[in-house]
């Protein structure tokens, strides 16, 4: 059973190495449902190890031979061992997010072998508060860290009281289609696993190759200082050489909070979220004499609408743009870093609406696939960063939802630091919080959980400065 | 960095492949301090994890690349991270060692990165009963499994007070030095772990080496019937193809009790060790219907003398000879499967001794590196096995060491099934216990965990045909 491996995957493959693994993760926090016994996390564990429907694509493994001439191809696990990628583990004590983060760190950096399927979850326990936490770790060469993510909502119900749900290896079509009636409030949610499961299903849009001269045109874009696409970047201490050691850091806070920064400020939730960011990042750099004079550059993954992209309708809707946003990070007032930040930001979706639809197409190639590019673009070599780092934002589910009648209380993605771009943020909102996962190359970002502090801090500052 | 690889060492990581990772393992059980605080697992791992000397092969990883001309080389791992080889881990609940055995399978059948220096170490807290535990994984291209032990061994102490102990990898033969003074009385210990990091300390013993024409007189005298190296063994499941997943049991019982039962039966400790092995195994078969008619062989390593093997020295005195012993799984009784073993083994040791000087190093390479013949024999390929498993017995401490004040209570081997011999069995003694670690594939040997009731079984059935 081999099947053809579609170029973006191949890329993604062939782009790894020791320092760079490429794969994304998810860490979601679960509260048990009311009765749960002492043993609630096992027998979780064995529902998901005992679930009978697989998606192929996770029971694929990459391979090359002499046999498939030199080709890379999937090729059906022939022993394939659900306990080895569906993992019961604990946290030491005391059991604090910590040892969470902790953990979640070093399971991400550890790459995924080629012998096996590109993926892992991990159920874990030991949480003093008593939630379950699950981690789990896709090759992009299966899915991107947003349909990763998307994946795992779509099993999810807003009903606690349904059982006999999947595990989200286990949503295959014929199980969405049977999931579909009773959700249909969140068919938006449940659009997108379908198109992340890229081989899987067949689907190898025309979109998630990447044709050479696309990326010669891109890449002239974001060397070019005179085009839209590209602004004066410092080098940081983020755009350095990476080890293959991870950090991980997450929290969330209320997005009604944020919601009213940006009403009193006039800006948009994205701009309060990129200004957190924005101050944390400087905090940071100032604690460690490390702040560049001019302002760091993020580059901003954003929607774009068909009519925008002209492309769109290949990838159903979901075409995505980026935005080279300066942060502001020159400034010391928060307000004004915000204020930057919304003027930047109105610059850039301007500067991409009167790009040609080849440039967006090729800006919709590098949202779609922001860790692919810089690997391609040899970004080492470039003395001046086009960007500092990626910043993306990704709206999730606004109500509560339940696996099994367990509680989502909480989701947080890993991203992919690569070489000379050592920090990630994504952010994805989910019941009315705003969770931040801050993913970063250990030895480049050293106490990157400080930028937790910076993070809430910031947000105090933005409410002092919009006057809520 | 780059320094060569000796022929043994290349062997088994080219012999290597995800069905057959050829790591050894070590799983030691500790009883905490008296007045240890809460928190003492961690300050175990951290002081570990601080340690500022590594031995130098554990800094370094294989590398075979056209600037080495395709040949393996050792080089050194210029982004070195503690934190992904030394762990601190925690058991789900209900934190039985039942729990911790289904750890020790899993993380002993996942295979050691290439691109990373070969071994892992995990620091398990969690046992319900408090005791803390330390699964280490050293890839054998590194050490053998008895040395593997033995290393671990060498930097525990005779004296409870005594503190600053290095962690094994932290075993350097300047620290061991400093710390002979004090443990005197356990010299013998102490001897083997030089030998053991073979090429870190520049130890490339000509006896390491497996040149071709002792490969071909070995293989020849396993294949041919009518040597004294070769019985008749029958086909079992045991010898069939294994996959990469692992099960892992481990236990222990009084040496006095086992002593007892050779004593009032004429036999030795070792024969008994073989006559439990061979009950469980008999009992394990017949439940599975799987028994065979005619008697199970398993390959039992036995030192050797200088005298005998003439070739010892280059060993430091531990040259290692195998007999194949026929364990009479045939034989219904305990008593008359144990007097079948004890003429099983003296035959065979009296045919050891009658063999040529090249015939005993042929098959003391073997005892030395078990798991290596078998696939450049190519055992699959031999439609009847030459033996059915590999039992080994090997002495360690008779007094109770400690760790920086932490009480060593239980050290179980785990070793390294490979295609067709799919069980292995190795027993170590210490402190007046003799515990036995079984490995097997998952599934090709089910329920592997049955075994250790039925070798509790046969310690009681030995016992009451000894009339003990």
């Amino acid at each position: 059973m081999v099947s053809p491996i579609d170029p973006t995957s191949a890329a993604f493959l062939l782009a790894e190495n020791r320092s760079q693994p490429m794969h994304v993760g998810g860490l979601q926090l679960f509260e048990k449902p009311e009765g749960a016994g002492r043993n609630y996390v096992r027998e979780m564990y064995e529902e998901m190890r005992d679930g009978k429907d697989i998606a192929p694509l996770f029971l694929k493994h990459p391979h090359r031979s002499l046999g498939t001439a030199g080709r890379l191809v999937w090729e059906n696990d022939t022993q394939f061992d659900i306990e080895h990628h569906l993992r019961h583990s604990a946290l030491p004590r005391p059991g604090r997010v910590r040892e969470l983060l902790e953990l979640c760190g070093r399971l991400h950096g550890t790459r995924l072998a080629w012998e096996r399927p590109l993926w892992e979850a991990h159920v874990i326990e030991g949480l003093r508060d008593g939630r379950v936490a699950m981690y789990t770790k896709t090759h992009h060469a299966l899915v991107d860290g947003i349909s990763a993510m998307r994946l795992i909502q779509s099993v999810l119900s807003t009903d606690p009281d349904r059982r006999g749900m999947p595990a989200p290896w286990g949503f295959l079509p014929s199980s969405a289609k049977a999931a579909k009636p009773a959700d249909k409030a969140e068919h938006d949610l449940a659009q997108v696993p379908i198109h992340a499961l890229r081989t899987a299903f067949g689907i190898t849009a025309e979109a998630a190759g990447l044709p050479a001269a696309l990326l010669r045109t891109l890449n002239k874009g974001l060397r070019n200082e005179t085009s839209a696409l590209s602004l004066y970047a410092p080098r940081t201490m983020f755009n350095h050489s990476i080890t293959g050691s991870r950090r991980f850091a997450a929290q969330d806070w209320p997005i009604e909070r944020l919601r009213a920064i940006g009403k009193a400020s006039g800006t948009t939730l994205n701009d309060v979220v990129l200004a957190m960011c924005s101050g944390a990042v400087r905090a940071y750099l100032l604690e460690l004499a490390a702040l560049p004079e001019t302002s760091l550059v993020a580059m901003v993954p954003v929607g774009l609408n068909a009519k925008q992209s002209q492309v769109a309708s290949a990838e159903g809707g979901n075409a995505v743009g980026a935005v080279m946003c300066k942060l502001g990070t020159d400034l010391a007032d928060p307000g004004d870093r915000l204020a930057a930040i919304h003027l930047s930001m109105v610059d850039g979706k301007r500067a991409l609406s009167s790009m040609t639809p080849m440039q967006i197409l090729a800006m919709s190639a590098l949202g779609q696939a922001p860790a692919i590019l810089p690997p391609l673009l040899r970004m080492q070599g470039i003395v001046r960063p086009p960007y500092n780092l990626i910043i993306s934002n990704v709206p999730g589910p606004r109500t509560t939802h339940y696996w099994n009648g367990a509680k989502l209380v909480g989701q947080y993605p890993l991203s992919i630091p690569i070489n000379g771009m050592a920090l990630n943020i994504t952010c994805t909102s989910y019941d009315g919080k705003m969770g931040f996962g801050l993913t970063g190359c250990r030895r480049t970002v050293p106490h990157l959980q400080r930028l937790l502090t910076h993070l809430d801090d910031e947000v105090n500052a933005l409410e002092k400065a919009a006057g809520v």
